[in-house]
């Protein structure tokens, strides 16, 4: 039996998973994260201790794990930095290390959320696959020879971090082109309110209200498979820049396998059947096959499992 | 004792390297490209026999390692795409398996590069690590966890097809934006004589005595190190794409160190500050370290050399 905890701006989640990566319970508590690192820590272990005492099974808690939505050390267990939870070299794994004797393993939500899929839901099938994130920003978790890669300094499978053209804004880490400006749902809804803003006359002004800050990624992918001209030419964008980064990725590893997750990858085939397209035109060696791209299977659990199948491989 | 070819558009060149990757015996002579694919092969085998003949030493020869400057397929041996040989699905361990017993193994000049530079050149040092062959075109070699990763579909570590922006041409593979034409001799020597041709006063066009076409990467270099601004300019635009590739490549696997190698490489400290500085810039999150870029040891021999180890450790 594991934990698994998803830390994120919103909340903590945390959950009881068996060895198969089933959630046997779930616990979630807002994160309140303007509290600053100590107390949220103190929360963090507040859920745990919930979880292991609702352990009424025979199989014993053996390790915890933490997916952070920032990048950490994986030798420290020290969170290096988080921009939404404003942390910036938090020693998670000390703290928490004061409160239990269970061994505690962090990494990247994205990271983790990958492990769930590769090792859980497609259950160990591919050795080589990536999964992207595609939501408020751009996750990845980069699976080789069956190991997750975070990289000697631990800032590996940044891939939303790819710089891979002329971006509309600035991103988050302060340069410009990443491929999380062109391919969340933060660059998409951007982009939409940018053409809306211009003149471009769409469906999904109406859809809102006229209420420009009520565009969400599900309005803009509603309206472009209704044929919304201007709904189309955001999804298009959003098609070849992510295009690009999965080429990118490509060309760098050539995994089986490259999932697409997050808040975007509810809009499913139509989203496939678009990158295949762009895909295909996008080979630098036209005859051989690509990573295949499909969507991947958890929603909003796949942090919790992920974090907790972990800590389980990496006991 | 083993077998190193180095299979280049100009010569296939072969030798005999011992088990600590020292080379005692070289033997080179022209390919003949335009002679198709089943006489080059002939003769890539008349070296290798030319190799094993000269042989004095108590220890046998037990494989064969061949670079080429294209992609193959890991497990058949075939060539898949060589586009400067004109090269298409080219069964290359089945021919030369008719003539030899000994196992043979094949794979991109840069990903043998790398082993020669990882494996022998830093003895093993690095288990995490990245090579960028900067010559007429932009090569790669990719190490994780002490292994050499050429893909699932054999299309791995073509870093010079990663796409980072809009280009001035077209790359071989059809596409535009490939980080080969960018950081390549080719790409520098096209830039130098764009600027040269619109106007441009520089000292290059006195070096070559006016001659455009004698521009070499040797010369930009030249040029820019003795302070001439079109040089500069020019050596400035290959530092900042090389700079994103580099980001890139950290962003996705994060390795502890990336070797430069190739013509370019032989302006030494002078691309390595400027690469230095650019990257520092271009650090998502500023605080952490990144991956050290330094210049590759092995100049010409490092093709044979790790062809011959990467025999080695894949038997």
């Amino acid at each position: 039996m594991y934990i698994g905890i998803d830390l994120g701006g919103t909340n903590i989640a945390g959950g009881l998973v068996n060895d198969k990566g089933e959630i046997l319970f779930k616990h979630s508590i807002p994160t309140g994260r303007e509290r600053g690192s100590d107390l949220v820590i103190e929360d963090i272990y507040n859920v745990i201790q919930v979880l292991i005492d609702r352990n009424n099974t025979d199989s014993e808690v053996m390790g915890i794990g933490i997916g952070i939505p920032g990048i950490s050390d994986p030798h420290t267990g020290e969170v290096l930095v988080c921009v939404n939870l404003n942390w910036y070299n938090v020693p998670l794994r000390e703290k928490l290390a004061e409160k239990t004797t269970l061994p505690i393993y962090i990494d990247n939500d994205a990271t983790v959320a990958g492990v769930a899929e590769f090792q859980v839901a497609q259950a160990g099938k591919y050795n080589d696959a990536v999964i992207l994130t595609l939501g408020t920003g751009v996750g990845g978790g980069v699976l080789i020879d069956g190991k997750v890669v975070s990289g000697h300094h631990g800032i590996g499978s940044e891939l939303g971090h790819m710089l891979i053209g002329e971006g509309l804004y600035t991103c988050n880490c302060g340069r410009n082109g990443c491929l999380e400006t062109f391919a969340s749902s933060t660059a998409i809804i951007h982009y939409a309110k940018h053409l809306i803003t211009q003149g471009s006359a769409s469906s999904m002004f109406h859809a809102v209200g006229g209420d420009l800050d009520k565009i969400t990624g599900e309005v803009i992918f509603d309206a472009a498979k209704k044929g919304d001209v201007v709904a189309n030419q955001v999804v298009d964008r959003l098609v070849k820049y992510l295009s690009i980064g999965i080429m990118n990725i490509v060309c760098t590893i050539d995994p089986e396998i490259i999932l697409l997750g997050g808040g975007i990858s509810m809009a499913g085939d139509f989203l496939i059947q678009k990158v295949n397209t762009a895909l295909d035109a996008l080979k630098y060696f036209k005859a051989s096959p690509v990573a295949k791209v499909e969507i991947a299977k958890f929603k909003n659990d796949a942090g919790i499992i992920g974090a907790a199948m972990y800590a389980m491989i990496h006991q």
